[in-house]
């Protein structure tokens, strides 16, 4: 049995400390709001009222934060993870952040003999709830195989990629090859709908061919019967594609596609589309192709 | 048993054939270049001169051919398969070709009381010598169920779609969506090597994610190793793109990823990958990113 | 004084048939409907029922139609221009149609002993009210020299650019421009007014830098104002668009920008702007923005 | 006469320090390099070895810099300009940086007693020397009318658009409109190359038609004799491209144009093409579409 501090029980991280506690962990568990925590003692873990409660005395503290600055806060603030962990205590970060930033704060995590982890999970809100995520891991590959235990209680692929930062990296090629996908899903089923064939046994077909994939054998169903509700959310979708740009950029490498699908992303978010899940791409593409009953109706 | 015509023995057809024969039917092969002929009567079938002496006495008559042409001359030709056909004989075309050809070739085989599928298939030549295809069906579907014993010695997802033309709409989709995925696994490998990542781990991780994909399962690994023979010739893919640029301006459908990957599946044909598999995307994004060592010591 | 027969009087055809007879040549004009006749013999025109009648006793003959398959019908069709001229005339076909169509008119043409130019036009329906048009011209030199000055009543700047066919590829390269100036003007428009900037100045200062172009000059107000009554149709530009496409593919050159600018020229054209004037990408742009209000209060 | 303080004495920065000499004007120039300054000094200006030299005294104060960070430093740098200007001088920001700078470095000035205007130009090495530029000026309507005298002598067309900041991004949407426009005429030069048309004559019509632009007439020529020596660098562009990416990304609108051609900048540059002129870009079309003899022997 590992202590282990969780911060962050949101969409994601709630299945995941949840089924920490189911493997038998002692998680304590911090949220900015506490609603969250209650869940989490229900299931049997503890609760904290700030980070300091969360962390002290952790043997793991993971973290699962939406955005870089939040990882900036909680990890390297005043009152922040650093501030409390002891020696010698592994950080898995398993948001989804600039590869830059995640390199920041694992120096500053060793410099306080703090042992960092930057662990992003693909596999969405089902994902976590199953416990089959994907999980990209950046640091160092001992301190991986010292955690894997633990991290096998929410991930099925636990793979270590690289150095510090690595982890953030491949994430961010997810988010471009998901991106993508189901764009090009939305467009296939645009074009055959124009086309008047039946969708649902082509779906089946592509799957079984060289088309194939993960994004339409999950997403491809939900975008038929026009059910939208996140899922995995176009705003954070949008953030994600702005880290793919900026380290493609910083990289020198030209991504024709990915600059695509982020501007197509973008424009579904500006057309009020924020909210909805990512697969909503299946709406922008009717409009490009002036289906806007269907939108009208079902938006 | 079944007595079947089968036209065309290249990279697709001869191991169809050689399946067909496994499965205990008598097949009648016919190549437009003898050689072909021969090896699939080493493997047990036997061998035609002309079209005709194929097409006569069979209970199902499958062709596997390039391109739209092809099909119009071996099928509607003088002495092509409607012209020799008995009454009843189901034709299957296993090619990909334009809905609007296959189509007009359903109408002409009607007319001749041949019962017309069209049915391309998705999986490369590897799934063509499993013969775990994956079979899109235009047409009858009652021709289908009749059919389909015989297909199952070639495919593993064999779908009913819609009616004549509907299977070659579905290959369109497929096509452009595993143009896209190259493309974005290609863009991904790129940044990723860029970023110094181990790509044999990132893959990993990638395919146990909402980025997972038949493309990636079966694709990276060769752009790893830039191993570009095909496989599927990047030649034959700029043509099935062809067809689904016009279907779509034909239908009103607007394509924005699918009209840019034609364009760069175009380029990489113009700077003479023609003969490459179309894993060789890969070699046009290096490029694009100012790698060509890469391209120059590999392609 | 040249006797001219002038087949199609629509919106670019009327100004410039009445330009014609202004400059003092003797005119003799058809239309399909009839009524465009009259309009011209009210300017000092002569009428024709036939192609025949406005093609017998000619020097020149100009064709100004929609498209290739009207060039064809009207030209090479069994009462049509070729059937009907005296040999040496010389055939100017305005038109703006596909080059290989233009070659195959050409060489019908010079089979029947008439003389053909493929000179497409460019300056929209303000340069042919002014007699300003910019005339791109293939076929003979010499022949182009001949009808030159019946020519500088439509046209100010009249160049000989290739053999026949060669016109129409400059017009499609010059569509190809046009229409990505059309777009880019209209994204900066967008940007500009999502910034808060007064984008009157905007456009002044923009037009007199590096920026300025004869599209911001001639169709920046109109998207200002929001007067997208045509001018030139969206349709035809879609048409246009679909020559380039395919020229640029046959030529194997890759047109990245063409390609993304055609997408959205069909895709504006699939939500129902085909009859607006082409300037209404600002819709478009407008709409992916997020920014329906307008669109909806203006389109 | 106005006692002017010039901070930037590059291949923009010169002509106009020396157009304003010429105009009869004190010019007090600095520039990192002293080099830049002995050629001042020549032309009949003063010198200055220091920041905090050039500016004590001045009426006006103009900096030509290459990027924010150097304006951030240079403006608010603990010696820099806002250190030494005496209270009511007007400083004139000729330099393209991001509008959020500019807006911060305006508060700043204002704070100090300085009136900010943002002047970023558009026109070229060759508007600079010409003294033929286009100014696009944010700030006080009141200080450009003040100092608008002294712009004449560098600029033809010098117009007030807005608050503090949106000279810049009007500057920002000129940059997107002239990257778009060069890729454009790229396109249409290689696609009418590759079908044999005489390219000098096509350029001349394009010109006379809707298609023409100040890109057209000032670098198409430059594109057909291979002459790729800056003028505008790549590095340059691409650095602006960020901007309006960024700028677009802040306020939602879809650019989907302006992505991709960012990208094909990005990827020119990555490609070693960042030394050259932007309009460099016909190689990159050239090579995208299998012409690279003429890129290895030009490039």
């Amino acid at each position: 049995m590992t202590t282990i501090g969780f911060i962050g029980l949101g969409v994601m991280g709630a299945p995941m400390a949840a089924n920490l506690v189911r493997a038998g962990h002692d998680v304590v568990g911090y949220n900015r709001s506490p609603g969250k925590v209650a869940a989490l003692v229900e299931s049997g873990g503890r609760g904290a009222d700030t980070v300091a409660d969360a962390v002290r005395g952790a043997d793991v503290v993971i973290t699962m934060l939406p955005d870089s600055p939040d990882v900036e806060e909680v990890v390297l603030g005043e009152d922040g993870v650093l501030a409390h962990a002891s020696e010698g205590t592994i950080h898995v970060d398993a948001s989804t952040i600039r590869p830059d930033v995640a390199r920041a704060v694992a120096d500053a995590a060793r410099a306080r003999g703090v042992r960092p982890l930057d662990a992003p999970v693909s596999g969405g809100e089902a994902g976590a709830v199953d416990g089959v995520l994907s999980i990209m891991v950046g640091g160092d590959a001992a301190d991986l195989e010292e955690v894997r235990p633990v991290l096998e209680a929410v991930g099925r692929t636990i793979v270590h990629v690289g150095p510090s930062g690595a982890g953030q990296t491949v994430k961010a090629a997810n988010q471009l090859i998901v991106a993508g996908n189901l764009q090009l899903v939305a467009e296939a089923l645009v074009f055959l709908d124009a086309h008047g064939v039946d969708l649902e046994p082509a779906v089946e077909v592509l799957g079984g061919g060289l088309a194939g994939s993960t994004v339409l054998e999950r997403k491809a169903a939900g975008m038929l019967s026009r059910s939208f509700a996140p899922g995995f959310r176009v705003d954070l979708h949008h953030k994600d594609l702005g880290i793919v740009l900026d380290a493609a950029r910083a990289a020198g490498v030209a991504v024709p596609v990915g600059s695509q699908v982020a501007d197509l992303v973008a424009s579904l978010r500006a057309q009020g589309g924020g909210g909805l899940d990512h697969s909503a791409l299946l709406l922008q593409v009717e409009r490009l192709s002036g289906r806007d009953t269907e939108l009208g109706r079902e938006a």
